[in-house]
C-alpha cells in the first residue's frame, strides 16, 4: 500500500559526550521515511529552504523516498534544531529551535500523496495534521504523533485530530499528560475514547506498549550498550511500524500490529547506533529481519 | 528445594489518594515470603518486637511460611515505615522510618534455614547479607536485593556481597547508580563483573530485564488499570521469581529464569491490586498460572 508522511524536514546540530555534528539531516518526516522506505515507497510532505540541497535529496532518493511533495520555499531556510545530550543519553537540552520555513507551512498534497492508503501525521501543529488527514480521505490506516507543546497550547484541536486517526503513537508521558491520567492503561483507554482503535505508548529505553479495546501488547526495547545519538528514535520507530503495515497485504489485525511494533523497535535500535538516521542510510532489510528475530528470542519465555 | 529469606519484617502505615492503612503487615522478607510460599516452603529470618502478635504469625503460617527463625526481641518494637503515595502512584514520600529491633539485628539462622538450597538476601545492610550468605554456604542459588542507601554509604561492602551471589536483583536506577553507568546494558555488565551470573533490573511500571553474559530477556509489567497500593511490589516480584526457582527440579538455566521472571511479574501484579500483600493472602496458584498465561499472550508476536 502507498504511504505518505507529513512532518518536519530539518537540519539538526547535536552534541553528545563523545561527538558532535553541525548539520545532520533530520526532522520527524525524514527519520520516519528513512525507516519506512525499507518496507514501502514513502512520499514525504514538508517544506525546505534554499539551504536544502542535492546532497539531502540524494540521501532520501537513495532509500527510494519520493521527494516530489517536498516543498521548496524560495528565499527560506530549513527548520533547524540544536540539542545537547547528557552523559545519561536519555536526557537532553534543546539549545535552539528555528522554525524558519515551517512557520508558514500549509501542507499541499499532490494527487499521488492524497491517494495514500497509509498515512502518518508526524508531530506538527494539530490543525495542520487535520488538514492533511482531510485531504487524505482514502487512507485505510492513519496514525499520528504529537508532543507536549500541542497538549499544552492546542489541546482541543489535538483531541479533534486524534478523533480522525486509527492509531495514536505518543510517548507514555505525553499520553498521561494528554488525558490527565497518571496510570498508563487508564490513559490509553481515555485516548481510545477519543476515537482511535489503537494507542501505542513509546517508553524510550524501556520499549513500547500497544493498547486496544480488547488487548495489550508490550515489547522491550532492543538492548544497546553503545548508544551513539538517539535523535529521531521515536519517528524511526513509527517509520518501521507504519512501513511494515504499508507493505502488508490484507487486514491490519492485532498480530500484524504486533509484528509492526517489533519492526519499529528494530529500526529504532539502529537509529540510536549512529548520529541522526545515518546508521539506516545503507542498512539492508536482512539486518532488520535479523534484529526482529533477535527480539523474538529475547522476549520468549 | 528449600528456600530461606532474610530481610525486614515490618508494620507499614500507608496513605494513597483513595485510602489508608495504619498497621499493615509489611517488610521485604514478608512481601517476599507471601509470594514465594505459593511455590515452595519458605523460612523467614528477621527480628520482630512485642507488638508482633498471633495475628501476624497467622497470616504467614496460613500461607505455609515457616516462622521458626523469626526472632522475637523482648521489649522491642517491630520495624515501622510510613509513606504517602502521590496521585501518580509511581511517586511516594517516606514519612517515617523507625528501625526499632532492626537496629541491633544480627541474623541467627537455625540449621534448617542454613540448609536452604535457595537463598534470598532481601534489602538489609550488606555486611549482614554477607554474614547470612556465609552461614548458608550450601545454597545452590543465592540472590540479593539492595537499595540506594547502601550504594551511597556502604559501597565496598555491597560490592563484596554482590560477589557472593548468583543473582543481583535491583531497580534499574539503582543498578546504574551502583556502577556509575547510565546505560542499563553496560551497567548490568559491570555488575556481572562483580561476580553474579545473572543481573535482573526491576523497571517498575515498565517491567523487568534479565542480563547475563550471553543473553538478554525483557518482559513487560502486567497492565493494571487500578493500582491500589504498590508497597512491596519489588519484593513480591523477587518472591515469585525465587519461589518458582526453588520449586524447580534440575538445573537453573536461561529458560527457567525467564519463566521465573514471568511468575515474579504475575505475583507483583497481584501485590499492587491491594494494600500491602493482602491481595496474595488468599490467592490460589491457579490465578497466578492464569496471569502468566496472559503475560505470555501479551508478549508474543
Amino acid at each position: 500500500m502507498s504511504l505518505t508522511v507529513v512532518g518536519s524536514i530539518a537540519f539538526d546540530a547535536v552534541e553528545t559526550q563523545t561527538g558532535s555534528r553541525d548539520r545532520l539531516l533530520g526532522g520527524s518526516a525524514v527519520h520516519f521515511a528513512i525507516a519506512s522506505s525499507q518496507f514501502a515507497e514513502t512520499r514525504v510532505v514538508g517544506p525546505v529552504g534554499d539551504d536544502f540541497g542535492e546532497g539531502e535529496y540524494a540521501i532520501l532518493r537513495n532509500r527510494g523516498v519520493v521527494t516530489d511533495d517536498i516543498e521548496h520555499v524560495p528565499g527560506g531556510k530549513t527548520f533547524f534544531w540544536a540539542g545537547r545530550y547528557h552523559r545519561d543519553i536519555n536526557q537532553r537540552d534543546t539549545l535552539q529551535t528555528d522554525l524558519n520555513v515551517f512557520e508558514d507551512f500549509a501542507p499541499k498534497l499532490s494527487d499521488a500523496s492524497r491517494a495514500a492508503e497509509v498515512l502518518f501525521l508526524a508531530n506538527i501543529q494539530p490543525d495542520l495534521q487535520r488538514e492533511v488527514r482531510e485531504q487524505c480521505s482514502s487512507a485505510r490506516f492513519a496514525a499520528m504523533d504529537s508532543m507536549n507543546l500541542w497538549i499544552d497550547i492546542a489541546h482541543p484541536s489535538l483531541v479533534r485530530t486524534i478523533g480522525l486517526v486509527d492509531c495514536l503513537i505518543l510517548n507514555d508521558g505525553e499520553l498521561k499528560q494528554l488525558t490527565d491520567e497518571p496510570n498508563l492503561i487508564r490513559a490509553a483507554h481515555k485516548a481510545l475514547d477519543m476515537g482511535p482503535r489503537v494507542v501505542i505508548a513509546k517508553q524510550g529505553e524501556y520499549g513500547s506498549a500497544m493498547i486496544t479495546r480488547d488487548g495489550y501488547f508490550g515489547i522491550t526495547a532492543f538492548p544497546t550498550a553503545d548508544i551513539v545519538e538517539p535523535t529521531g528514535a521515536g519517528d524511526t520507530f513509527a517509520g518501521g511500524l507504519m512501513g511494515f503495515l504499508a507493505a502488508h497485504e490484507g487486514e491490519i489485525d492485532g498480530g500484524t500490529l504486533r509484528r509492526a511494533m517489533a519492526y519499529g523497535t528494530a529500526c529504532a535500535s539502529f537509529n540510536v547506533e549512529g548520529f541522526g538516521s545515518e546508521r539506516l542510510y545503507e542498512l539492508g532489510r536482512a539486518e532488520i529481519d535479523a534484529r526482529v528475530a533477535d527480539l523474538e528470542q529475547m522476549t520468549r519465555f
